[in-house]
């Protein structure tokens, strides 16, 4: 008998039972978590499941951000705030407003995971949790309803292909171009239901912000969730914020003989910046296949690349200049509290000295609602995570995916450019170890 | 024969004719404006009537912004911003994109508009120019277009009203509240197709940001035109923005004797704040009549109250408070450069700390497009110019206009409440002549 997975082992524990891959369980739930756009349904199936005695199981770990088309893109927007705003009132859920963040970005701020829980979010970038050594996954709006009322959902104890990275990546290099190399080596359904295990000393030396890409993007290659098992990187990360230095749970660690379905191995030096090509994150390619594409659109954020960490990546590399004529910058930060950071570091003026401009947190820009939406035939180089056809707004536009420092670098020259080519200062100057850092 | 009124020897002079209200004049126009909304059929037309031959007749004061979907909401949005953007290019009108400022802002930041000058823009708030001394008035696209390839435009001299307040205005009384005040009593339709012409002591102690929302507002009586009479404050205020000091035509001031069709006199120690209630600008009601209203929602921002003036004394008052519990704010400045100085002054980081949003100057909040869009039942109390039914949003939300000073007072609160209940600094302290200042 082989040794355990991160994701065995934590579904066991949270089912207790001892359970493998392929296995199915009932695993109670530490965090849950909707929006804006699939809250009004989790309320519902709440209130149907519920009946005569609706009560939020855990209404502390029960969150629920208004982000999704925030502010308000419409009147169907505005009622689904107001019904978001009225549920958490009724029943003392944790509920935050237009502007406090993106969903992912303020559960890891406020403090609500911590190494080892169990997270489910009706969205489908819960997977970002992983970053802190959880296990994360989106949940649809019915199996959500029902959890909030039960504290439980059924899972298939995934299996797990770990992504090794060995040595220390080079200048250039971000967790940001490691997720799309393997997005491109396993095809965005390579890990379909399966749980994506990063780890190797290039991991290990990632600080949270970067580990959080990583976990963030598994589910572009289909992934239920994705994983770097906690350290001490982890715990100072979450004291920063919190105050409080959490238990590292054995069952967050794999086994030296963990059972993996497969085990993709990397040489840190060899890696290049990557960049994915409409329209689809699978198609990676090293940055320098398409250098010198045209861009008329610039986006900074999402959940993916929307840290303080990530956008001070972009501010230093256009720090005093102007944007390359003819192009166009839209800066989103993740949360109220990097916005914040912005202003008070300096950034937010070096965005809008430069002739970009910055918005209040949200995901509109990303899923082409509002805030800066695609026009026909605008091509748009983006940290987000996904450029499916019509992602950022026409079905005529073209979607670039990138790292901060490719997106920086590129606004200069107004086409795509190798982040190498440009003075690069490495997150390890600013990073900071917990928002309150 | 009785003297002359301002709009009278303008358009004489405009014209190279001595004319009278009710006279039809060819004018020659000195600045023409429009954005991304009236932009497109406005170059439609341009181009039907020069043939083969397009050329804009006065390109260095052909200006173009893109502030009304700004950042683009939708794909049609995008793809008017192209549309400027291409034809700002194929014909060296001046551009301002995304970000960069409302029209109104724009022209009188960027020194277009001089007193005395006769402006068009298809942006019915074109009025704002008389707050310098200037004719401006809102056009179709038809009529724009036209003027764009011959510098001309046919008008029909306005009657005027006369709107004189004399004294001093007390603490917590703004120009705003005049111009609700004015609306209120000739009604929103009292001064169509006439020119309200704004004297009296207590104007000519107006710095000129409060002048622009006098002016600004004439549209929301109807009126063609809303002047003040240019004086040194406006070439104090035009010389800090341009570093010269332009000549204040004798055009530009009224004959004592003027012909006016009526003149409306008001002490300025009788006034006292005034709030616009639900659904039409000339519901205007002192603020007492209206104190405790529940408010969900405040907006700052608009070509109307959208300065840094204006930001600032909302800033004044919440600074170090919270947000009323369940009230929400969306603060909208109305250029780059006012976003620059809420940066700059600490302003942006006293909203963001009160929970409030702020995002890139534009007008969407303004007309419900997007930025924070009203839903079913929603109230929101705004600094805006409108509030007819269903503008900021849903039919069935409603919108009361007031003063900068009462939307920070009732923020506190969550609810309408009189600005001299709080401690208020007089914008004397901190007024801006000029946005280079």
């Amino acid at each position: 008998m082989t040794g355990k997975t991160i994701s065995e082992k934590l579904l066991s524990e949270k089912s207790g039972q001892d359970v493998r891959a392929g296995d199915y369980v009932e695993a109670e739930v530490d965090v849950m978590m909707t929006h804006d756009v699939t809250g009004p349904l989790t309320f519902e199936v709440f209130e149907a499941v519920t009946g005569d005695d609706p009560e939020l199981v855990d209404p502390d770990n029960t969150v629920i951000t208004i982000d999704h088309h925030a502010p308000a893109d419409g009147v169907e927007a505005a009622n689904n705030h107001n019904l978001v705003r009225e549920f958490a009132d009724e029943y003392g859920a944790q509920q935050y407003d237009v502007g406090d963040g993106i969903c992912h970005q303020v559960l890891v701020e406020e403090g609500f995971v911590s190494p080892g829980d169990l997270v489910i979010g009706a969205d489908s970038h819960s997977t970002t949790f992983g970053g802190l050594g959880g296990f994360g996954t989106g949940v649809g709006s019915t199996d959500l309803g029902t959890a909030f009322a039960t504290g439980e959902l059924w899972f298939r104890v995934p299996e797990t292909l770990r992504f090794e990275v060995e040595g220390e990546l080079p200048d250039g290099v971000y967790a940001k171009d490691l997720i799309l190399k393997f997005i491109g080596d396993v095809g965005f359904d390579g890990c379909t239901y399966k749980t994506a295990e990063y780890g190797g000393s290039a991991v290990e030396a990632l600080p949270i912000h970067e580990r959080l890409v990583l976990s963030n993007m598994a589910i572009e290659m289909g992934g239920k969730a994705g994983i770097v098992a906690p350290d001490e990187r982890t715990v100072d990360f979450l004291a920063a914020q919190t105050g409080e230095r959490p238990e590292i749970p054995a069952y967050t660690q794999p086994d030296d003989d963990a059972d993996y379905e497969a085990v993709y191995t990397y040489q840190a030096e060899s890696l290049s910046p990557q960049v994915s090509t409409p329209s689809n994150p699978e198609n990676a390619v090293p940055v320098d296949e398409v250098v010198g594409t045209d861009i008329d659109q610039l986006f900074v954020g999402t959940c993916t690349n929307g840290r303080y960490e990530d956008i001070r990546i972009v501010a230093d590399i256009i720090e005093g200049e102007r944007l390359a004529p003819d192009t166009r910058m839209v800066v989103v930060p993740a949360s109220r509290s990097v916005y914040k950071q912005m202003m008070d570091t300096g950034v937010m003026e070096t965005f809008v000295d430069a002739g970009a401009i910055v918005q209040s947190a949200g995901c509109g820009s990303c899923f082409g609602t509002h805030q800066g939406v695609l026009g026909d035939g605008d091509v748009c180089l983006a940290t987000a995570n996904r450029n499916f056809p019509g992602r950022e707004g026409s079905m005529k536009s073209e979607v670039y995916l990138a790292s901060p420092a490719t997106v920086g670098a590129s606004a200069l020259y107004g086409e795509i450019t190798d982040p190498r080519e440009v003075e690069l200062n490495r997150y390890d100057d600013y990073v900071l170890e917990g928002v309150s850092a």
